[in-house]
Formats: C-alpha cells, structure tokens, sequence
C-alpha cells in the first residue's frame, strides 16, 4: 500500500494584494475615510462588492456561529458558489483561517491556499471562488455574513481524495 | 425669553419587538439556527433584508468608525435613506445608542424613540427611518454597514429645533 501524498500548508498573512485573485479583504488598514456625522465619525467606504441578485436572488444578512476547529486540519472539501459572493466578518475580534483554491490546470490540492486573517479583518469570497467552511481557532467566533437567498442550487462541492492536505498556523 | 421646552429620553432596552416600526434587530436570540459544514457552524439565516437596488443601486459593505458621545446627548438633526436600508453591526462587542423616530402626525420630537444595544446586536434601518447618527458610548467603535451605493440623492434630513431633546442611558 502506498501512502497517500500530503501537502501541509502554512497560513500566510491575510493581505488585500495575495487575496486578490479570491476576493476582497474586508478591513480599513490601506484603504481612506472620510468624515461623516458631523465629523464624528470615519467612513471606510465600500470595502466589498456584494454580488447576489443572480437568478433572482436577493442579498441577506445572517450570523454564522463557528467552532474552533484544531490543527493541522485536514481539507478534504472545498466549495463554491455560482450564484453569489459571500462575505464574512468575525464579531469577536479572534483570528480565524480562510483557505481557497484559485482556478486552473493543475489538481486541486496543489492550488489550495491558506491566509490567517486578525481578528480586525474580514473576507468577501468573490463568486465561483473555492474555499474551505470557515475554520475558527481557539474559541467559538460569531461572524456577520453578507451573501444570498433565492432559487437555484448555490453550492457546488468538490472533494480532495488524492492528497492528504493539512493546514496549520504559525501562531 | 421662554425656556425651550425639553424631552429628556432614557434609552430602553432594544427588543425585536419594540423595534420592529423601525427595521430588524440583527441578532442571534430568537432565531433558531441550522447546522451547516458538517456540524462545525450554526447558521442563522436572514436576519435582515437588503433593500439597496433602487434607482440603480447596489449593495456595499464598509466599516463605520465612530466616535464615542457624552450623554446625555442632545438629538439635534435625524436623517433617512429613501432609497435604502442600512445595516449596522459592531466590531467589539460594545453597546451603543439607537435613536430612531417613527412616521406620524405629532411634532417630530415627540416620536423620537432611544434604545440601548447590547454589544452583541446590530440594526438594520428600514428604508425611509428617521434616525440620528450611531452613538458609541465609552470608547470607539467600529462598525460592519452594509448599504447602498449609486445615483440620487440617499439622505434627508430634518432638525429638531423646537424641543431640546436629550437622550441618556440608565446604565
């Protein structure tokens, strides 16, 4: 019997420039206010696209509740979505994991990509970008969800049964 | 010279209930969430509707930083979007003022209505409520909006120069 292959992957920094080809990071660092409510207050202005009308879709908020999760965690299913983005914000301020997988030829597993957001940060996973459920660390993490509800089938899922791929974090 | 008559509001608890004239309390108490990914997350769905495509809108998320106010707080100008909801949620899990007015025939001071959020609730204003700028009480806070960006002109405005209306909280 062979052993199964394995990638482990170390999570990288979640920056606005590496998560690019994924979505958009959610956050102020780099990005300008301006003035709003009688300067007594900043307003970082649209940080996300939302994209959720397709098909008839409409854009909802909701809360999602996630457990930690320990590590190295194995990625076994990744999954994407057709018909909308998908926004995620952490509502304790506790770092969390985002792992995805940009499109191309090569398998899967070798395009798996992890990033540790802080806990000041947020991601907007752009349609039909794979990625992993959320994966919270040390503690349960709330976060506030912007994406969609309507018709149609918003979920394809893809497997990983070839490699053994394992995620961890420096930290 | 007449003293300007005065409104001294206390802020009450925010309910669901008591705030639904004025649009959705976005919260995990009372909803009843679903297991997603593979029983690590509970999912609670839909707490707040997006209305932002008016006009050629879209929806966007940016951050909010605001500043924390003394109380009481005097309650000079309210505004609304009569093209959009807007959604607000805070970063740090610290409580802040909701001040919110309802449509109706009696002067605007009279209907003018303050609640205390826990740091685990946001709000969603309905298109069209009257509402003061966010308070933050004893430090900063940030806060996740969801909105609208796109033509027209989404805000009104109108003061409250009759009555001095001033809100406090008990806490």
């Amino acid at each position: 019997m062979t052993a199964m292959p394995q990638i482990l992957l170390c999570a990288e920094p979640l920056t606005a420039k590496a998560f690019a080809p994924f979505g958009e990071v959610i956050e102020t660092t780099g990005h300008t206010p301006r003035w709003i409510n009688e300067g007594t207050c900043q307003r970082f202005d649209d940080l996300a696209h939302v994209d959720a009308l397709e098909d008839g879709g409409k854009p909802v908020i909701s809360i999602f509740k996630a457990q930690p999760r320990p590590l190295p965690l194995p990625i076994e299913v990744l999954e994407r979505h057709p018909q909308s983005s998908q926004a995620f914000f952490p509502l304790e301020q506790l770092p969390f994991l985002v792992v995805v997988a940009g499109d191309g030829g090569t398998p899967l597993a070798q395009r798996v990509r992890a990033f540790r957001a802080t806990g000041l940060q947020g991601v907007n996973y752009r349609r039909n970008t794979w990625h992993h459920a959320l994966i919270a660390l040390d503690r349960t993490v709330h976060f506030l969800v912007v994406d969609r509800a309507g018709p149609g089938e918003n979920c394809e899922q893809q497997r990983i049964d070839d490699v053994r791929v394992l995620v961890t974090d420096n930290d």
